[in-house]
């Protein structure tokens, strides 16, 4: 015969995990990201340490166990919530990690979500000695398989760059043409031609001049744009009611 | 106390399925898909009827429930053999389904996996009172949400037609202007201009001619042509060597 605790062994655990991206300066200057200014700005996220074995002490992405009676992305919500308090307007599911080892100590499958958020989100991030902003490309080794995640959400990230409106995430309603060519900079990792920069987003019909400039005196203040909504940020067809946008 | 039933029943029950596109003609003549003939086609998916409690009776996309000792994309291969002998070249994991009230019985997550399959694969489908080919486009109310899982996986395909080589799957890996044409219209669900679509794929870089012509012995034989490998059928990033191509 056997106990509870060994038929939930004998089941496989379902779990949820969140990669949150944001543009942060490249000193990771907590006073905010630095998206438009003269410091390049790069891909950061948050991460919280493990307090529980197994892995414990490894930094990991935040995330926890599905209840019974909440739905994956409210699973994805509320463990990011308890753990980092941010509540992302973007989020949607990026895949399902299944690898039987994956765990060391049960069969674990984490359904993980990513979400990218402005700096005003980002400020909500409550940090301490368990939770810390890290740069998306040099990471310690991260608990179980966290580190194939971030390089898989990287790299939807900068495809999905080039068709869709994804950009927009990170930054207000309004923005200028160079803190959107700040944003395709710190994604891509590497500098684009200004002159360039300006004649593809305008020939692409995905932004448009608001009529309003950037207020504080300068002698030629820069333009304010926003996005026509030609492209969506997200659209996941018929599921879309059921995603937060 | 609870036995281990209940213990079970408490906890989230993990299942794969997997839809199956295939082309067809309007008709769903049995003897094969009609692409690049004058028969229009269309998208067609296998089902199989539910033998079991809950919704005996009901047509389901094939799976089942995923075994400890495989990974996600094991058990949905090792299901869709099972119930169809079908064993897609072409698989990827589409979205993970995980509704508190999709099951009547227990907490059910699905994992979907979605699979693009030649004239040759198809035809390994083993037809019978229980197995039949559906037109995509005009199902019966299916078992659980698995309506929704299909019209999310048709969106997905005509998506990704736009932007990768998907259209490839479908055919082998030489075919005429007219066979591709022909996918492009039964995926799209409307007609293309013969001149304007011959245009546009020789200008994309993503095909070329072999050099080659169909056999058979007409006056003007049409030219064949590959995809170039420029455009990636299934590129996941760093996931790609997990996922079969």
């Amino acid at each position: 015969m056997s106990d509870s605790s060994d038929v939930l062994r004998a089941s496989i655990g379902l779990a949820v995990s969140t990669v949150i991206f944001a543009l942060r300066d490249a000193e990771g200057d907590t006073s905010g990201p630095a998206v438009g200014t003269d410091a390049p700005a790069t891909v950061w996220l948050p991460l919280v340490r493990r307090i529980r074995e197994p892995q414990c002490g490894r930094w990991a992405l935040p995330g926890g166990m599905v209840e019974l009676d909440e739905s994956l992305e409210g699973a994805a919500r509320r463990n990011l919530a308890e753990t980092t308090q941010l509540e992302p307007a973007y989020l949607e599911q990026l895949y399902a990690f299944g690898d039987v080892d994956r765990s060391p100590d049960r069969r674990l499958v984490s359904i993980v979500y990513w979400a990218l958020v402005r700096p005003d989100e980002a400020e909500r991030l409550t940090l301490g000695e368990n939770v810390q902003w890290f740069p998306a490309d040099e990471l310690p080794e991260l608990a179980f398989d966290h580190n194939l995640i971030v390089d898989y959400a990287l790299w939807r990230l900068r495809t999905k760059m080039e068709y869709s409106a994804i950009a927009h995430a990170f930054l207000g309603d309004e923005f200028t043409l160079a803190e959107l060519r700040g944003v395709y900079e710190a994604v891509l990792q590497k500098p684009l031609d200004p002159a360039n920069f300006r004649r593809q987003m305008e020939s692409s019909g995905a932004i448009e001049p608001t009529g309003g400039v950037v207020t504080g005196g300068r002698h030629r203040p820069p333009k304010l744009y926003r996005y026509t909504g030609d492209v969506q940020l997200v659209d996941a067809g018929p599921l879309t009611p059921r995603i937060s946008a």
